[in-house]
């Protein structure tokens, strides 16, 4: 059996990474979903291991010092995280896992797995990138041109990445990311077929 | 407006090329096919620039010495090649374009189009290989035997090749072909996107 594929997709805030990581949700059958650590508190209806493992904050850092996370941030006050043995363990098992992160995140994963298959989605449009930040309705006008900006910066970090996925439409965006899956999975590799 | 891609579909004889290739029609919005130039006759209903361009001797050694071909060979008395211009007139227009050819052929158009996207069709297994060139029913079990040696060195150069692809259903090996496509123009290239 091989060992599965890490699928890391990842773009700017707003640009529906995680709509479209849904809609591949039941497409997609040897695909598992990164479950990601984190010290904040379980909300009614989640499940340890399932939405997140819950780790205190003394489990947490002894994970960053023991290097058993692929990338982490501090978000609000609380730690994210993407443990390294989940992510192995499922490789390992032959089945493909997809984590979805952030831009910097992503690049932290880059270091520790090169051969990951690092997909950026990106915005029709800036213009339609600053609508959908918009849309959310919940920014002042300081926040929402900072997030732009962001992105921006983001958006320049692209060529780290080895595919580029324009999520004009969210069935588009999956059929492009199913096909590099499959792509990958046919890809001549050194280590012969 | 982008360049097509070349896209190059190679494998042993009797894996099933030109049927996975004419499977392939209609499917692909944005792919045509190349037109091959040879010396021999047209047979009823074939039209010059359609199923081929046809040619006198005179013009396809012209053509060889003039680097007009990006590959030819020699077959039962006849010449065979890929004309370099249709090749780039189709991708400069931005479509993609699809070849049908031998191995040996194959590794020739590499080494004029690196840039290529080089896709290796394999059979499910050599029994299975063995069975569809019986099934033409038509050779000595001398050919029988050549052809399949002739494989199993050809299978050998699959290294040369970026994707292989198992033509275990003509459906499924086509979807892997066209994930390739699709998964190869969400490529992030040098040149930006």
């Amino acid at each position: 059996m091989s060992k599965g594929l890490l699928i890391v997709l990842s773009g700017p805030s707003g640009v529906g990474k995680g709509t479209v990581c849904n809609a591949l949700r039941g497409k997609m059958d040897n695909l598992v979903y990164s479950v990601s650590a984190t010290t904040r508190n379980p909300r009614v209806g989640e499940e340890d291991g399932v939405n997140y493992f819950f780790k205190s904050r003394d489990q947490f850092t002894d994970m960053i010092e023991h290097d058993q996370l692929l990338e982490y941030a501090e978000y609000v006050g609380n730690y994210y995280g993407t443990p390294r043995d989940f992510v192995e363990q499922t490789l390992l098992s032959g089945k493909d896992i997809i984590l979805e992160i952030e831009v910097q995140g992503a690049l932290k994963v880059k270091e520790k797995f090169p051969e990951g298959i690092f997909i950026f989605l990106l915005p029709p449009s800036l213009d339609e990138l600053e609508g959908r930040i918009r849309g959310r309705g919940t920014e002042s006008q300081a926040t929402i041109e900072h997030r732009l900006s962001v992105a921006v910066d983001e958006i320049g970090l692209m060529e780290h990445y080895d595919y580029a996925v324009v999520n004009d439409q969210i069935d588009q965006a999956c059929k492009r990311i199913e096909s590099i899956v499959i792509a990958e999975h046919c890809k001549v590799r050194s280590s012969g077929i």
